[in-house]
This record gives structure tokens, C-alpha cells and sequence, in this order.
């Protein structure tokens, strides 16, 4: 069973929403340079993993994912430079949200119910 | 249109889940005392509402509403101790999180799209 976790959710100016699931994906396609290859990694249909990248370009002035030319796949996806900045700086606001709110969080996980069934 | 904000959400052991939506659904129903009129507030079915009402309650050890017996309406709806304390502590990582995180958060807003339709 995981533990107790804290994630940030960024609601931007313009209504777009940039959350754990988006950055979850934009990291493998860094990591892969595939948007498929992600998606597999995650368990996504590609479908689904390419509206999310849509979802992201869309919410910055720059989009986050480009088309690689070339390369041996002739072809894949990478992150640009605000993509790499946009990843960057969630993984930074969720660590700073984690460790400066350590003690209230922990008291959430005291109210937390300790099995997964439960309550008859 | 609103600024860009960040908000918070936990995943608890369990599987559970609790985010903004929940948090501002529990907050009218301490300050009215009844569930339909906190949906009504929010534009929420009161349907909805009682399902999140109910996720909530099976998140916790405790329940996080009771239903209140008495009263001018002759029962409503009570956030129990347990259900107060969330909220609180809720807030009050949310608080600290935003407080912390503000300098790579305001990044973010730089790189996010000025406009809200844009890009053709």
C-alpha cells in the first residue's frame, strides 16, 4: 500500500490545469523521446497520451512537447525548453510543498481511515 | 479571469482522495449546516454532493459529517470534530504550500499562455 502522499495541482490563468498525471507523462517522454513509449510506460492508450501533450502545449505560450526530426526512429518527441522548465518547477513546488508542510500533513494521515475495506 | 493558484490534494493510504473539491464542499456544510444547501452553494446536484459527502466519511476513521439532530429544520448536517480538523489542516498545508513554493510558482505563470482561446 503506498503511503500518504501529497500532490499539487496548478490552475492557470486561462482555466488550463497542469496536475500530477501531465507531469507524470511529460517525464518518460523525456526520458524515452516518445510519446508511445510513455504512454506504454504509464499504461495509456497513446490516444489519451497525446491529448494530455496537446493539453500542455496548449496551456503555455511555447508548446511543452515537439516533434523530433530524424534520430533512429526517424522521429519521436521531446520536451523543448519550457517543457523541461514546466517539469522542473512542479517537481520543485510539490518537494517545497512536502517538506514545509510535513507536520500537518502527517496529522492528515492520523485522520485517514487504516485499511482499504473497512467500515462494515 | 482568476490568477493561477495551487492547490493541494492527498492521497491517503486507502486510496482515497482528498482535493480542493471535497475541501470546499465541507466548508458551506459547516457554515450552513446541511448538505443541500452547501450543494446549492457550490451549483452542485445534491446527488453529487452526498457521494462526496459519503467519499469523504469512508476516507476517514471517523466520519467527517454527522447528520444533526434537532434544529430549527429538524436535522442537518454536522462536521463532526474529525471533519473540522481536515478541513483546518487542509488549509493550512495549502497555506504553508503556496507561502513556500511562491518563487518557482510564479515561474510557472510566466511560461504559461497569456490569453485563453490564442494559438491558432
Amino acid at each position: 500500500m503506498p503511503d500518504t502522499r501529497l500532490s499539487i495541482r496548478i490552475d492557470l490563468k486561462s482555466g488550463d490545469r497542469i496536475g500530477p498525471g501531465k507531469i507524470a507523462l511529460l517525464e518518460p517522454i523525456r526520458e524515452t523521446g516518445s510519446i508511445s513509449a510513455a504512454a506504454r510506460h504509464l499504461g495509456m492508450s497513446y490516444r489519451r497520451a497525446w491529448l494530455l501533450v496537446e493539453e500542455v502545449n496548449e496551456a503555455l505560450e511555447e508548446r511543452a512537447v515537439a516533434a523530433a526530426t530524424g534520430g533512429r526512429q526517424g522521429g519521436g518527441a521531446v520536451l523543448t525548453r519550457p517543457g523541461e522548465r514546466i517539469v522542473d518547477l512542479y517537481r520543485s513546488i510539490e518537494t517545497t510543498a512536502r517538506a514545509s508542510a510535513r507536520e500537518p500533513f502527517r496529522a492528515v494521515g492520523r485522520l485517514a481511515r487504516k485499511d482499504k475495506k473497512g467500515r462494515a
